[in-house]
This record gives structure tokens, C-alpha cells and sequence, in this order.
């Protein structure tokens, strides 16, 4: 199989004779640069802080290495896989615009830390867009919310309906997990966002470079600290897919409630028209498509993770943990992205049929519990007595009124309970029944409005801490420019 | 949001007034969009099969419609992700060539009927490319393990010398797996090679369509019986994926001791040049970057696998567990192919350096286990003690010899072992040792050459079915067009 | 930390002088320990074969050997976790039962050897019992696929009403998965019960054993081949594993059906009380449990075949790839039986409400899918004019008639369509479109008993072969005994 | 099927008039109870503290409850699970003890809340253990790393000799993602430690509870603020598992590195011999098992990750994502604590044969790139031609001097080096490469005792947080009983 190395291929040596096998370019260079769009960008940004600090180079070598590098920037090159990955073909085509100038690129400095600086400035733009749908998502819920304080709906456990509660309590409830999301997203930045450069092969560049400078010339928030660690962990890596994954998760689940109480069985509730789909075979159909790609992109996130992870167990000098993670972890934060703002277009589309939703609220017994709660708080019946006397009087009579429920209480106690009539109206009132729950995180208006506030305060410390940090990095990257 | 739909959008209909919005183009449509590679052919193929046995259509549409699909399959056009997903895109463009004929493309089909072949005629073309590898692989590694069969070498278990083995033993170890693989393989391309066409809405197109004959014309080996099971079901898919992340993970086992044992330390072996790759820091490294390609493969295919199950997890009419399943399986498969073939081109480069496996062989005790074995046959003592004595020797004195075991048999049993010269040198020979492993499977000449004939068999059948699949499906699929 | 090594522990030995830390106790022996309740009855035969098979061992011993074996099997010790994994303890334990001929139990055979014949034997029990589960569970889809042969019912997708269909076409949709399971069960099985006895180390034993006659002495199908693939090779296993989660998963879909068409909202059937329950606070609930249960373990299985295949990714000769496979494969399959069978219970127990199941399929124009069909049948339109003249009817007039699909027609073609009253009436009834669902695999009532009967003779097909497999298992495991 | 509920069931009621199914027994009952261990102290806590806040329950009902509680705090009581689940057999035998006041229970609380409440009890205690042995573990690193600061030894890529470090630098690299996974643990800790107390049946208690007092009384940071949050999410519990398996994989990275250089090839390093196991077969043999146990718990531990969140992808009010998470989290999270304790003791026994790996060094051109860097600083290369020299040197002479360079230079560029005699000794000395590596994070001693210093530092904060946790919540827990 061995062949001559084609002309300028940098993966052959005195050591290795021959250019690459035809399936080694098939299944590892082109792997690798399919990564190129994602890491053209940073490997410039990389190359670029390198020749700034790097001491040792002749001062006329460093100016002809910017101007092709700045030029690199400007047009990437056309790519012929048999030269290797991306620092590979850059490099034969700084040699050629800068001559040997283009190599002192490698002085003190594997492939490795230029590739690790690249996507580690990938990933922080990634996952700033990413929070953005976040904080898009969030704030549509919490408006969603805000306009559906008031709107009495059932809660449903086993899709069987439990008590009543308020369309905005339940729309709330999905806000709390994305302000979780956006608090770890928050997290990988700080892991992100920090510098390998400077590491050398794997202990430190031999070169007099100051990792605290490059740090800064790069836009990170300061250097990964050892410098072994800086080159092989992807701790923080897996993390970000995991909770990306987790997000869509989130999202997933909200999506599915969305499906249910927008069938035209429960019809409580429609997403937009914008966000729907007709069917090629059926023409009555308004299919929410939406929500499918929403749900799907769930479980896809959850392999995403599981994979990047599974590549981990591996010694700790090995490539295989990195190689792929470029691409997967690249494309699941896109993939999330594009999720996540999708689903922030449904909160946003959102319609409630209020009229409806109290309806179903009315049906079902869903207020049995808070009528067992009042024999509690008012005829001195112990919670598990009142239970089985409404559970009798739903069951036998079909009904919740006084009589079925001195009928049942004489079956099963021996005494009728002699209930305030008013009492008894209140706790058959689903709006009384919400009303309440003024417990702190309860559905009454009360509590509701701490609630709203509370998260349109986290919404807007997050909004400003990311935006800061998109700021900043926006600003060092064009200054190394 | 609502903005009006753009001009040949099939999404919109009376009752969804709206062309979707642009975070549905971005997450939903153009993620279909991006599997049109994959599927424009077999979508060519399966509107192809519907227009010649739709009884109802009239002739002169059918005509129209099949000179349009012919120069739809030459030339694909451009796409416009606002318009949707891949058949609404053509269905747009085939109304412009043929006009109202284009309708009758959805006679008694849903566009998912029309997706599900496609899918199906592109993933056993990849299905046959992945066994192709396989095939390539497994002939590899019977060659290796012929040319090897009588190179000594150690067997490790925990990274400790074991016993002494073969070369060729070892290596064909990792041939059985893969004829497994090509197993598993045949039994997908018998679920995946069915056909889910005439299947209508879900219980059966209305018009009469004869589901055997389409079957046959798109080369399924016949029609998938219940039509609800045809159009919903992934099982076939999700196995398809275990069993690529399955068969490169037993590639990635073979990469892993190969790069143990190719290390300088180990030195038992090497794989070729064009299968390695220089250090652009270190320029006395030979890295073998072939194997760490294969290793990241596995991690990154299971979770392709576990993200399509998790998927599958929805409700039984529900579209998210195939949204994402095209792309998904069908870049798994892919990788899985392009990893499969390097490690064969891996297997077909390895070289021994069987003066280093031999020497390794002597060393490290690799016969203490042989030795204790021939104490149990000639020396009269069970297995235990036999163990006990010669680990004494070895530990005691450092040497196994007629000397080392008898001290240390006087020491434990009280007695000395009496043990032929001959018996013991013979025991002490790894070569011996190895001719004495003739049970059936065993690393022994006899044992070892009825392996690789049955390999050879097993292979010879699986390479003419495979064929034979093929040529099958390109005669049915010549045909058709 | 080093401590000496307790009384008859076996892992010290005169180069490892310490007993083992207590870390290693708890986090490796009293893993391995765990599964004693698993491995136990499979050691004990395959220690009895070991002894039947082994020429070289004095009758003397072997019968002294035979006797402790037999009492051990009837009792089991108590365990001492510091004395190493179940093979050290019972060694430990027949020793002193039976002195120092137990020390043949080591003669050519390592720990490991007994081990994996051990889990064989533990696993094909287990397959069996859950393909006990998946017949019954199949049985029981079949069963109610017949009664409910003629209910009419929606068919939903993205839950919206799409066509008119029958509960027992829905139904049997579940029943052929389950085949498929049944089918790869047997697969598994094959790949299960063959025997890795007589392997020795790696390469074959040096004692002369028969590894045929010893694979029917533990009543196997025969040998595996090749003796190194015998001993390191988990592929079965986790194809295992994951079918079982494939199977799981298949019973969820359905669960997730019933759990939505069970809701009041949709009222279409009921579960059987028995599989209900209370809930604690509200009175009037009829909580579907069951389903909950069956959901929840389809994801807990994905992660038990993901956590084994993970595990594979590791050199070829370690432990780490079967260490813990032990356990969690055996807790897998056994999780999956109790989840299949408690789903067969729920299909057992099924009952429709067959009124307002058809009720339903009147409402949401379900036939406008039909309707379009018979204008391009009888009225001479392509399919996609037949739609949006459909389409337009349903949207504008809110009702599909002669008078609103003419004003359609109008409107969109500048025609009227003249279609005769009966084929209309025929195309607006739920039943008479059901009853044009002849093709192959449709919901007609022909093809419906068609595939009713195909299904039940694959189940008595499978029925027999798995009962006939665990009868020869049985006498096999009686004779040995 | 359907049976009448025996004795005291509380699964049926006036709607449901059975008993459970053997099949719901076996499948949810018995998977609920083997909970019990985990969760019984926490659901008494849970009961002692609804029991102390709830105003409504009369004074002598609540003594009653009270003395009860503590009596079964003290003696838990058999099991029958065809009961249903803890909470129920809770409370019929609190039925048994104090009549009618056990029916107080479950006023205005559902059985999932005391259940949310005790697992995040269990879930606390759990993970404060695995903060425990994370202490430990990177204590045990930073150890061993000063102890091993100035032992030289190879850096390994694709397991080729690198460069020259150091067994501190490389130790030192595992302590730093052991504190990254102590702050994932205190993150963990902060969700998991929060009260879902007092949230009724999803929108608030009606009775009038303070859900602040609730907390503190149970030891918690404070109250989950929504209630529905409270009930149903799990992606801190999720994050969790995660995490475990995060933790666990950094360990098995060590693990694998360790096994590789302690084989008798590399042999490097020794772990102690209370951590090994003997082979039963080969008395050669020093088995490093704590290895293996460590390396199979990571991919095992991925597996139960990836398995909660598979779980989570359902709609937002079920049970299924927490009914299984109880087990399966308790299980994850204890599994990963045994095996980082595990590897801190592993750590702890290291010792190095310093002899050993000083020679590696010495071998296979490891100064290679540091001759390279000289060249470039002192004989004015840019680093690409210096790396051309070194290689030519290497490839075709077989040794770095300069004589070799010189010819090597005098071949590639066409002239000679005239390095200072010095400066090539310098760097051609293993020893001093590693004093040049002063930059931030480097091998150098001077970055060595300032990482180190660091580490220290930050294990001592993460020291005392978790024990003042653990204070508080004992503290918590003994007022309450």
C-alpha cells in the first residue's frame, strides 16, 4: 500500500515513507476537516497571539507571517484532504505564501494546542448563541405566564385530571429548569472560555511565552493552569453536550404537554399557524410539526452526550477523546440552539382557549381533593376519612354535594358532617380553590407575581453577565486582528 | 409571527393560513433538506413505481409525470428550505414540468410513505457498502492469522504475561467477531429490504395498488405485511445501528492491542506507514493515528445507537422517531464503513517482528502455568499444588527448574518431584506448549487450520449473498428506470 | 495498608503478600459476590462437568470431589467477601470439605473459564422466561387484535385526527414488533448457549478434555470455536441487552398509546382496575399505573445496554469487559421479563368503548382523506386538486357534502363535480372506508384474518422451538446432576 | 384477573375494586420497595415534619402520630408488597399504631411528596459520601505528585515516548479534574439540598403550612420555590449521575494509565500489592484487579446517566421519570464513591521506580523536540527546518549530536549548525529540559510548587464546606427526632 507522500503532505518524516492510505484519508483527514468551518476561524485567532508572543521569532519572519495569516483570514484556501487536517493544509499554504517564516508556527507548539485554542473559541461562540435561545425561551415563558395568571385549567397527573391550577402556574413551571440551564451554560463558559496556550508538547513551551498574555490576546478569561490538563481533559466538553441534552430535555417535555392539551380532545391551548404543517394526504389536517422536531431532537442530544463520554474512557495521551468531539460537540450546541429557539417560538405563539379550559376544570371531580381538604379543615375529619367520604360520594352518588356527601360520611362514619353550605360552595369553586394557594411558589396571584418577578430578575442578571461576555470577547478578538 | 406562505409552499393550507416561521425553516426543514443526498434517488424511484402501478392514473399524466421523474433523476434542482422538506420541494418542481399530473403523486400516499422507501433503498446500498468492509476485514485478518500461525508470542490478560500463545491464534480471534458482524448485517438487510409501499395513510391505500408487485419493482425482497407496522416502526434501524457501533467497537478492541503491542515497550509488531502519521512538534514519532481513528469511531456510534432508541421512545404515531433517523443511521452507517475499512487496510499492513515475540515469550514465567500443568500429568499432584510449588519456584528462586521446584516441593509437600528431564524441558518450551493446545478452537497447527477453512467457508457464503443481494436489487433498480 | 492475607484467601500468593485492601473488598469482591444468587447453580454444574470430563484427575479425588460438589449445590456457604469473588469461596469451601482434591478445579481451567460457562447457563434461563413474556405478550395483542377486528377508531398522527381505521388493525401493528423481539430473542439464545468449557487459559486446555462432550454435558449446542473469542467476547451479550431494551421499548409505545387513549379526553378503552391505582390525595382518580411502570423501564434498559457496550471499549485480554456485565445483563433481562409480562397483562385486560370510539371517528373529518380519493376515483381529478377542493370544503363550510365539495370545486377548478350521491355516502362512511382497506396487510376484514392467522402460527412456531430448547436444557442440567 | 384488594391495600378505592395484578406486584410494587433501605429514614423524617407544621391536626392526634413515627423510626416493619409501595405500607401500619391520626399524613400531600422529600434526604447523604472520597482521591494525588515532583519519566502520545516530564506533572494532571468534579458535587449538592416540602399536590398546600419552616426543619438550604418545579423535575438529579459517571471516567483515564505503565514492559510504577489479585491459574501472576474495577464502572456508571435522562423525555406530569431515578440514582452514586475510594487508595500505595523511568527517558530521541527548540534559539532555524535537522539526525544516523545534526543540516539546508557544545549537553539533558518548562503550569519545580500550593488550597475550602454541610444537616436531622 505504501506510496509517496503527495507534495506537501507534513504527516510523513525521515520515519514515515509513505502519504496516507486512501482510507486513512477517507476516515481521519476527512473527519478532521470536516471540522473547517468550525475551526478556520480559531486556528488564524491561535496562529495569530502565537506569533505575537512568541519572543524568539526574527522580527521580519513575524511581519511576513501576519500579513499571510491576516490574508488566510480573509480567504480561506481550497482543502485537498491527502495533506492532513486543517493546521496541516494552512500550514503548506503559509509555506508557500511566507516561505520558512511559516515555520516557526510549530515553535514550541504541537498541532494539538493550536486545534485545542480553535474550538475552545468555537465553543464560546456556540454557546453564547445558545444562550440566547435560552434567555428567549425563558422570557417567553415567563410572558406566557404573566398573561395566563389567571387562567384556570386542570392539572393532570397519569393524563388523569387532579386538581385545578392556573395555565400560567403550569407554563411557570417550565421557565425554572431553563434559568437552571442558562446557570450552567454559564458554567461551561467559565470552563470554555479559559486558555490552553502555552503548553508546549504537554508541560510547558520551552519558548519564553507568557500564558497569562496569550490568555488575554485570545479573549479568555485566563489560562487552564496545568498545562497537561489544558491539553487532554474534556470534562467541561461533556459537560456542555450533557446539558444541552438535559435543555432540549426540557424543552422536549414542555413540547409533549403542548401536543396533548392542543389535540382537539383536550383543545386547551394552539401554537401558530407559522409553526404548524398541512398534510400531503389529508387535507383537515393542521399536523404541529414543531413540536415533533422539538421532541426528536431530545433523544438525538441524549446520544450526542452519551457518545462524547463513552470516547473518554481512554488512556490519557491518547487523541481518540478530542478527535471526534469537534465535530459532535460542534453540531449538538447548533443543534440545541436551533431547538431551543424553536421552542421559544412556540412559548411565544401560544393561544389559550380560556372558556374551555375552565370547562375542564368543572368536569371530572377535579376539585375532590380540595373538598376532602375542607371536611379536614372544617367538619374534624382527619385527612384519609374525608378522602374515602368524597371518594364514596364521587364514585357512588356521581356527584359532590351535600347530600352525597352526608350520605357517604353516614355509610362510612356513622354521622353526617353538618357542612356550612358557604364552605362547602368555596371548596366546590375551582377559582377558590387557586385563590388558596398562597403558599410561597403557590398558584394564587400572590405568590405568582413573586414568581414573575423573581425570574424576570434572574432573566436580566444572566442577560447582562452573557452579554458582558460576548462583549468582551468581541473586543479581544478584534484586537488581535 | 404569521407571515403569508411563500409561492408553492405545501404546508399552508385553508387551515393553517401561514408560511412557517423561520426558526421551523432553520430546525425542522433544513434538517430534513440535509439528508436529500441521501434520499432524492430512492424518492426518484419509489414516485417511479407509484406512477406504474397507480391503476387509476390516466395515461397521458402518467406519461408527463414519468418523463418528468426521469429528468428530475438526472438533474436535481436547487432547493428553497422554505418550501419544506425533500418531497415538497420536488413535488413543487414536478407540477411546473408536468402541471397537474404532479398531483397524483399523493394518491392514496402520505409524503411519509414516499420518505420510508427512500429511506430503505438508501440504507441498504450503505448496508452493502458496510459489508463490504466487513468482508475486506475479516479476509484480512484470516491472512494475517495464516502467515502468523506459528508465531510465538505472550498472552496478556491484565497487561501481565499470561501463557505463551500464537500470533496467529490472537489474530484470528478478532475474525470470529466480525463474521458475527456480517451475520448480524444480513439479518438487518432482511428487515431493512422490505417493502413498505401501497401502505397508505396507515392500513392500506384505498386504490388498488398490488403491494407485491411494487414491492418487486423497487427490488424488496417483498412487502412488510401489516401496513400500520410498515410505516411506524424503526426496531430494523435501531438494531442497524447497535450493530455498527458493535462491530466497531470489536475494531476498536483489535486498535487498542495494537497499539499496546506496537508500542517501543512492547514491540511485538507495526502497522504500516501509510496508516501512521508524524508529530508536527516531535520529529521522532511514528504516531498510529489509523488506530486512535478507529477507536473514537466506537465511542461516537454508540451513541448514534442510543440516541435512535432513546428516540423511539414516543408514542406510536408520532413522526420525531424518524425525523431524525435518516441523517442519524445514515451517517452511523457510514462511519461505521469508512472505520471497518481502515482497520482492514490496519490488518492487511500488520508485520511481526517474531525474534522480539518469541523473546517476549521466554521471559516473565509465560510457562509457569504449563509447568504447574505437567506436575498435575506427571508428578502425581492436584492442580493446586502443582500451582503452589511453582509459584514458589518462581518467587522463591527466580527460576523454574528441576532444582527451584523440587526445593520448593520439599518446602510445601514435604517431598521432591522426581520429574523426567525430558518431561520438564518440554514443559518449559513455549513451541511444546502450543502443540499441546489440540482441543477443538486450540492454538495447536491441526486445531488452527480447521479454524481458518471454516473462516474461509463462512466468508465464501457470506461474500456470494452478499453479492448476490446486490446485483438483485441494481437489476430491479435498472429496471424500474 | 498492606495486611496479611486472611485464612484461605486466594488471591495472595508469594508475590503478592497482602491481603486485599478493604476498597477492594467492597468496591470489587462484594460486586462479584452480588451475583452469587445468579452465577451459583451454573458454577456448581459446570464444576461437576469439569470433573466428569477430566481424565487426568484420580478416581479417588473425583469422587471425593463429586460428593462436596453436590452437597454445595443443595447449600450454599455463608459468604466472607474478604475471601474473594464466588469461585474463590466455594473453592475454599470444598477444600476443606474435600481436601486437597480440590485442587483439580484449577487443573487447565482459569477462574474465569468457570465463570463465563456459569453466566451462559444463568442467561439462557433468563431468555427463556423473557421469551415466556414476549409469547404471552404477543398472545395477548393477537387476542384483542381479533376481538376488536371491527371497532372502528382514529387513527391519529401528531395527535390529530387523520383517518378512520379499527382497534384491531391498531392493535396487531403492536403484535409483529414483538415477533421481531421473539426472533432476535432466538438469536441471542443461539449465540448464548454455546459453551466456552475447555478453553483453558486462552488457547485450549493441555489437559485432554473434549470440548464437545463437554458442551453436552452442560447442555449447550456445542462448543464455541475458537477458544480466545470463547473467553473474551461479550458481542451476544450485548445484542442481549439491547434487544431487551428494544423489546421494552416496543411495549412503551404501546403503554404511551393506551396511556393517551385511556384519558377521559379521549375515552377510547380502559385498562383492568387491577393494574390501576389509588392516589393517595385525590379521591377520584383511577391513576393507570401499569403503563407508568412499563414507560419508565424502556429508558432504564437503554442505559443498561449503552453501560454495556461502553464497557467493550477496552483492550482484548481484561476483565473489565465482563466484570460487571454479570450483573447488570442479568438485572437487565430480568427487569425486561417482569416489564413484558406485566404489558401482557394490560393487553389481556383491555376494553373498548366501542360507541364512542366510532363517535370519534365521525367527528374532525376523518374521511376527508377518503373523500379526496373517491372525487379522483369517480370525478376525474388528480390527487392534489382532489385535496384542496376537499381542504377547502372542510375549512370554509365546516362540512363535507355534495353542496360544499361543488362550491369548492367551483371556486378552485371552475367546475362543478357531478359526483353521485351513493359513491359520496359510501366515501363519507367511516365503515365502508375501512372496508375498501384490501390490499395486503389493510384493515378489511381479509386481510386482518389473514395476518391474524399468520401471526398465530409464527407464535405456535416460536412457542415450540423455545420449549423444546428449554426442555433440552432441563435434561441436560437433570443428567449432569 | 381482577381480585378483591387484600386486607389494607390503599391502591384500590370505590373506583378501583381490585387488588393489584401479580404482574403490577412483581414490576412496580417490588421495584418500588427494594427502594425501601434508601428511603425509609428520610420518609419518617418527611411524616415527623409535615407532622410538627401542619396546624390543623388536633394536638392529640398528632402526639399519637408523633410516638408512632418514632416507633417505626426505631424498628422498621416487615414488608408485603402486594401492600404497594413504603408509603403505603407506612401508613397502614401507622393505621395500626394510631388509628385515624395516621389519615393526617397525607393532608393537603400527596405520597410522591414525603417520596420527593426522603430521596433528596438519601440522595444528600449519598453525595456528601462521594465528596468524601473525591477528597480523598485528590489528596492522595497531591501526594503522590511532591512526592514524585522531580522524578523524570516519558510523556507518551499514541503510547510513543513524547517528550521528558515528570511523575509529579503527570500525577498532578489527574488532582485537577478531581476538583472540577468536587465543584460539580457542591453544585449538585446546592440542587439536591433544597425542600420540596409543602407543595400539595402541585400548585401548594391548601392548608396552611410555612414551606420555609418546613425546610429548615428537614435540614434543607431552603424551599424549591415553585411547586411544581418541586414535584417533577430531575435535572439536578440528572446532572448528578452524570457527574458521577464524570468523576468515574477521570478515574479510569488514571486507571488505564496505570495498568499500561506498571506492566512489567513499561515498568514504571507499582500499585500496592493489597490492591492486586492472584491468578488461580497462573502462579506467575500479579493481577492489578482495582484497575479493572475502576475502569468498569466508568462505562457502567455512563450507562445509568444516559438511562435517567433517556427517562426524562416524557410529558411533564407522570411518574415515570422519577420512578425508577430513585433506585437507579442511589445505586449510580453509591457505586461511583466505592470506586473513587478505590482510586485514592490505589493512588495512595504508588510507588515508582525511579531508576526505571529515568532510563526511559534516556531512550527513543524523547529530547528530540527539545534539540529542535535549542536549534531555533540558538542556531537561528525557524522551527520547521530545526524539526527537518532533528529528524534527518534521528532517522538516518540513529543518534542526536553534532555530528549528526551538523550533516543533517548540511543535507536539508546547506550549511552547518556550530551549536556551542553546551547548549546541545543542555538540551540532550532529560533533566534540564524540565527545568526550562518554568512557564505558568509547567514541570519545572518552581510552577510544580505553586500548582500544588493551589491544589491545596482548594481542596481545603471544598474540606470545610462539605463538613460544615454535613454539620448543619446532622444537626437538622437530630432536632427533628
Amino acid at each position: 500500500m505504501t506510496e509517496p507522500p503527495p507534495e506537501g503532505y507534513l504527516g510523513a518524516t525521515a520515519r514515515i515513507r509513505s502519504g496516507p492510505a486512501p482510507e486513512l484519508v477517507a476516515a481521519g483527514y476527512e473527519l478532521e476537516l470536516a471540522d473547517a468551518p468550525l475551526l478556520a476561524r480559531g486556528l488564524g485567532l491561535a496562529d495569530l497571539a502565537h506569533v505575537a508572543a512568541l519572543a524568539a521569532i526574527p522580527e521580519e519572519d513575524a511581519r511576513a507571517l501576519r500579513a499571510a495569516l491576516l490574508e488566510l483570514h480573509e480567504s480561506p484556501p481550497e482543502i485537498d484532504p491527502r495533506l492532513g487536517d486543517l493546521v496541516n493544509v494552512r500550514e503548506r499554504w503559509l509555506e508557500q505564501r511566507a516561505g520558512a517564516a511559516a515555520g516557526w508556527l510549530n515553535a514550541g507548539r504541537p498541532r494539538r494546542e493550536a486545534g485545542r485554542i480553535a474550538f475552545r473559541i468555537a465553543m464560546r461562540g456556540l454557546l453564547l448563541d445558545l444562550g440566547d435561545a435560552l434567555l428567549r425561551h425563558a422570557a417567553a415563558l415567563g410572558g406566557a405566564a404573566a398573561r395566563e395568571r389567571d387562567t384556570l385549567m386542570p392539572d393532570y397527573t397519569y393524563l388523569q385530571v387532579a386538581q385545578p391550577t392556573t395555565a400560567g402556574h403550569w407554563l411557570l413551571s417550565f421557565a425554572y429548569p431553563v434559568l437552571r440551564d442558562l446557570g450552567r451554560l454559564e458554567s461551561d463558559l467559565d470552563w470554555v472560555n479559559r486558555s490552553p496556550a502555552g503548553s508546549g508538547g504537554v508541560n510547558g513551551s520551552r519558548f519564553a511565552v507568557d500564558r497569562v498574555r496569550l490568555s488575554g490576546l485570545l479573549g479568555f478569561d485566563g489560562p487552564i493552569e496545568h498545562t497537561r490538563d489544558a491539553m487532554w481533559q474534556a470534562d467541561g466538553f461533556t459537560d456542555a453536550a450533557w446539558h444541552a441534552a438535559t435543555a432540549v430535555t426540557n424543552a422536549s417535555r414542555f413540547a409533549e404537554d403542548l401536543e396533548l392539551y392542543g389535540s382537539d380532545e383536550f383543545a386547551l391551548l394552539r401554537i401558530g399557524d407559522e409553526l404548524c404543517r398541512a398534510s400531503a394526504l389529508m387535507p383537515q389536517k393542521r399536523n404541529p410539526y414543531a413540536l415533533v422536531v422539538i421532541r426528536g431532537a431530545a433523544g438525538t442530544l441524549l446520544g450526542r452526550a452519551t457518545g462524547l463520554l463513552a470516547t473518554q474512557r481512554t488512556p490519557s495521551g491518547r487523541t481518540d477523546n478530542l478527535l471526534y468531539a469537534y465535530g459532535e460537540l460542534g453540531g449538538a450546541i447548533g443543534l440545541a440552539t436551533r431547538t431551543v429557539a424553536l421552542a421559544a417560538a412556540v412559548a411565544e405563539s401560544l393561544t389559550f382557549d380560556r372558556a374551555a379550559a375552565a370547562r375542564a376544570v368543572g368536569e371530572r371531580f377535579a376539585v375532590a381533593a380540595d373538598v376532602a381538604d375542607v371536611l379536614c379543615l372544617h367538619a374534624g375529619l382527619d385527612y384519609r376519612s374525608a378522602y374515602n367520604v368524597v371518594g364514596r360520594a364521587t364514585a357512588k352518588r356521581g356527584a359532590i354535594d351535600a347530600d352525597s356527601l352526608d350520605a357517604a360520611a353516614r355509610e362510612l362514619l356513622g354521622r353526617s358532617l353538618e357542612l356550612d353550605a358557604q364552605v362547602l360552595a368555596d371548596a366546590l369553586d375551582p377559582a377558590a380553590a387557586i385563590a388558596s394557594r398562597t403558599v410561597h411558589g403557590g398558584a394564587a396571584p400572590e405568590p405568582m407575581d413573586a414568581m414573575l418577578r423573581s425570574c424576570e430578575e434572574a432573566l436580566s442578571g444572566a442577560r447582562e453577565r452573557l452579554g458582558a461576555r460576548r462583549a468582551a470577547i468581541e473586543a479581544a478578538e478584534r484586537a488581535l486582528l
